[in-house]
Order: C-alpha cells, then structure tokens, then sequence
C-alpha cells in the first residue's frame, strides 16, 4: 500500500479521534497535498513543527490500527462484496445458477463473521 | 437495543481501547454478569467504585461510537448483507433469475458504501 494512500485510509477510519488542529495540518499534508513549507505559512508555526505533528498524527493514527484493525477489515470485507459483486455478473463465468447463487450465500456467511 | 447488548457491541468494537482493569471489571459485568458486590470483592476495591469505574467505561465507549459510528454501520452493513443472504434463496420470492442476480449486485454497491 503506498504511503499517501495509507495515511488516507487511516485518516478515513480514525481521524474523527485527532484534535481539530490536528485534523487540519493532516488534511493539509494528506488531502491537499501541500508541503510543509506551505502548511506552515498558513498556520504560523515552523515547518519543523508541521513535520513532527504530522509524525504524531501518522503514531495516533497508526496505535488506533492495531488497536481496532478496522483498515484491515474493511480491506477484507471489501475483497468479498466484490467477489459477490463478480458472481452477480451473468455474462461470466461457467457457473450455474444454484451453484452461483450458493456461492453468493457462502460468501455473504463470511462477510457477516468479517464485519 | 437492550442495556446489555449495547454495552456488549460498544465493548466489541471499542473495548480495546480500554485499560487492561478497565476491560476486567467491565467484562465482569457485561459479559459474566457478575454483580458489583462480586467484581468488589474479586477486585478489593469497593462496590462504588466498581459502579463509577462501569459508568466511566460506558461513557468512553459512547465517545468512541459519537465519533466512529461502528456499531451504527456495522448493523446497517449487517442488514444489506441479511438482504443479500435472502436474494440467494431460490425456493422464495417470485423474482426471476437476472432479476436478483442483479438486486443482488445493487446491494453489494450499496454494502461498499456503508462499510
């Protein structure tokens, strides 16, 4: 996963536990894409103190993970309801319908222990 | 929603953030239904304080839920997935074959942006 996009998803899950000040430069950082040397005009600190509160908000962020995991299961649940998804697709595939629509239950089952 | 089920799904989603005495004494109650008298004594702390410390992690956890919303989507996702469960009966409804495959697939989309 790349960095940016990482931090997006953590932001996604977790960012509502950040203070608002800490919301803002990370959006600034993450969203925006603007450096350090911009955030830092905006909000009148030092670009070295952007740079340590984007650190701390990355360690907040990153606790919250491996606390709750919740990146992790949306990741997984989001592979099934594709594979649901691919099932629905009557055009593919060789599967027949009892089968394709037992798989669809199977897969549905799983989703339910993975949410 | 029932007390204890509440307090149950707000434990399984957040109950990590807790302290590891905070998870104790809150699982002593929640979960073994244990009365504050028996987590007083297993503890050797006093039943009030066995009530302030339950009161305190349920106010924690109702932090958590106002700012994440887990258990909120997580009974709404588990709802979608329910629907979905149902459309893969053959032997209901009177909705033809393409018909559900493609409700089925309407549902899947909706269950992406719920989770």
């Amino acid at each position: 996963m790349d960095k940016i996009y990482k931090q997006t998803m953590l932001f996604d899950f977790y960012g509502e536990l950040l203070t608002e000040h800490q919301r803002r430069v990370y959006e600034d950082a993450v969203y925006q894409d603007m450096s350090l040397g911009e955030i830092a005009e905006e909000l009148g600190i030092s670009r070295q103190g952007v740079h340590d509160l984007i650190r701390r908000c990355d360690k907040i962020l990153l606790d919250y993970e491996s606390k709750l995991h919740l990146v992790e299961r949306f990741n997984r649940a989001k592979e099934t309801v594709r594979a649901i998804e691919g099932l629905t697709n009557q055009a593919e595939g060789t599967m027949d319908i009892p089968d394709r629509l037992q798989a669809i239950r199977s897969l549905a089952r799983k989703l339910l222990e993975e949410l």
